[in-house]
């Protein structure tokens, strides 16, 4: 049993490879899609196709209509969704996406820090489980397959 | 992954055949579904299986029982909806899949000149990205596999 | 049991009036929502409450916006919607409105003149009931209380 | 028809009450539900309920089995919801119950300064309609009764 | 608490009456509504609206346009479902009803007579309750009050 | 695109195989599905697992059981239900899977004689399509994939 | 804003009359329903209404489809459930209503004492709020009107 | 056409083993999945990954909420769900994934001992069918595939 795994969340680091690399090496059946990584890419993707806007409001809007489109069609191909924030950014996609996945009864981990604990209380608190490192996580998905 | 993109929109030009050829191009992993797209088949299937009908109306009738079961099947297999509006024609057909796509959470790109932003623009603010080409929504398309 | 009815469809003449005046003739139970009916108000709400914007395009999305976000919360508490197609216009937020309703199982009624039978035939295929003149959409009301 | 409408967001300032003041001088047919709005009786719900807790972490866990509970109540309720973002703080209940009512199709105005129109972009997008003031987020509640 | 309760079922004699006023007797508070209970009309409510059909097949399409439509309001309105099957007739209106209501997570008690154990085997299995007599249904109703 | 094709409706006599080898013929993708066809194991399946029961009634509460368990299966993985009406019997499991079909969104084909229009014009009119033989209902099918 | 709380769980104590009587005390707008709390009663319901059955299993198969209505009927029309449950018996009722409550939305809140922590901690855990008095429940309850 | 089978209940002896060689035996194109089947592991996986919690309660909770992560995740790709109870312990997992897999409409069996028929009565009158081994229960399935 293959399953798809959305991985929401901060677009600073490469924690999206390194989950790959540790399921990989586990040998768990796990397929991993995500948002667009790369931030200027994801920043500017409405005007590369729509050419260029009157304002930065306009550049955004056009920009987020795409993001969305992409996140709504993989999101809906995935079986499990995990988000993780950093200490870093408002991160709202992060936490919009959690609760987009929650609402949509996929099953979902939260990867956070400790300093995050009381403001992500509430959101932590409909995920399904909330851990703090990415072997954590991975440890939860293994967990299936046992 | 492979994805569904049901093609909905005008039938009287072969931009369904020049999406196709495009994505093959760019290699998406992509397969495409659509109405019928002979315009007189479409209108004649209903008399061609139920038999000659009293009236115009019920020609129409018979054919849109079996257009609208081959739309809802397809429409329900696909992962993806994209609506190409033309500037001649009433183009109910194309507005209905639209807003029937978008009703069922089906991401949707439309497809529309410049010259319809106006009488659409209600329907292009629900759907998730509006664009005046074929080469921009296969734009789109592409970037869910960036 | 009182119900409620959107009437979607064309702002250019009264017939939203008439519906009303001839529900209260026959006293029926009916409480009746409609999108915004003065046009120019709706073409101009977006820049009425977002301010100037920087190009046609960009006034047409800040009012269906809001136009949208009247109908969505309008037609959510209806329990009937009631579409009218005349023989002028795109009609395409007509269209949207019915395929929306149709889409939510809200039973939905079409009045359309007899000259637009076939470019319209797969939504009244989907719809109720299909009929020319708001007299015989009351009759059809009406019949729920009988 | 009377129309509930959830508040979600910041609690740092009076806004909801400037809300259901402007709404009761505009004599629109509004009830106003929120989440608890007393940041330290919010923070100490699940303690004054559940008794001392072994960590903050556990502290936090059981108010927000409360506070999620009474937005569950209370969202469950709304017509429409309206998501107030300000320059301070994560606000990731924000963007959570903001979220959430998109995937439930309330129906959703978004308030944010200017500031913030980059991090919010994607959720904006998600959002029926996205204003910088409370003014005119009751202009756009006035325009469901014109 | 009030309850709307749906009777569908035969129309060939006064059994809707008779719940009604053992309803009463018994002081539940319950509201009933029912498919148009007059054969004739319901027969003829097509042609009544539309005027006179092609044949007979169009004459039945156009009636039970209208009588779907008035069902699939009142079903929509109602908390419970109660189907009576007779021993005469074909009774797939009354099959259909009961079928569409299980399926809409309606409660609902089918009444029949012994004789059609068999034939109704699958369906009284989905059903929540079957009984033989009206008073039995009745007392299903009451017992939701005690 | 291979479909899934559910064939409810009467098992005495040979019709589902004969779609079965005309959408071989036509070379059509797909996997047709159907309740039990043989009667006397249908009726005794109950019995057959359960043990002997106290009555008529019993053995077949217990066989409905086991066939609407295998229904519910079959018609979840369906993307199209196909229901066939003879002259005899009432048929009402036929009824029953046609009405649970198309509230469940299944596009729907019922296949009847011309002698029971009238009897079924409600359930007709719900169905997309009502043919009157086995090739008609193939057609359809195969409209499909032209 | 009047609620309605379905109070599932044992029926060996009038738990329900001291939620009752709590409520009315601190004011709160809440209307109170049940399952039927006089265990004869629901054991006996079958029999009563259906006559003597050949079996304890049948009376009891009886007994428990009039007992499911009730449920159904009673838990759809209400805005928050509350789950007690004791030291004795299996409660399995209480394990289903929770459940099932928790699978329609409804917001939950179990009552359970501190001896049941380890053999309901998955249920707990899918539920809002776990408590071990009635009085924190009503807290809770509370918290929704400050 | 293949089925995924989910196998819910007691932890206690092998029987899944034995469902599992049994379908194999009949070449049941069948694939089974359940929750953890070893109880410490179950019970101390919260602890294996997030470490030492401050009390059992606590301990309880994290190791819940990794087993309910667990089975939403198998369960939501599962066709069918089969839930064994056994004479011992309070068993509120079985009863709670059995009701959630009705209230998901997921085809339920249900195996118990004769024993337990009546504190099981509302639970087994929702399932779809009802057996006292495993072997019936293979029979059941088995039956999909005549």
């Amino acid at each position: 049993m293959q399953l798809t795994v959305y991985l929401a969340g901060q677009i600073h680091d490469n924690w999206r490879e390194e989950v790959r690399l540790k399921a990989e090496e586990k040998k768990l059946p796990l397929v991993f899609v995500s948002p667009q990584t790369n931030h200027d890419r994801s920043d500017d993707i409405g005007e590369a196709i729509q050419g260029k806007q009157p304002s930065k409001l306009h550049k955004d809007d056009v920009a987020s209509d795409i993001n969305n489109f992409r996140t709504q069609v993989l999101m809906q191909k995935s079986d499990i969704v995990i988000a993780l924030f950093g200490e870093k950014y408002k991160q709202w996609n992060t936490a919009m996406d959690a609760s987009t996945a929650i609402a949509m009864n996929k099953p979902t981990i939260i990867i956070r820090p400790e300093s995050l604990i009381h403001p992500l209380k509430e959101l932590s608190n409909k995920a399904n489980v909330t851990v703090e490192t990415v072997d954590q996580a991975l440890d939860v998905l293994s967990y299936i397959f046992e």
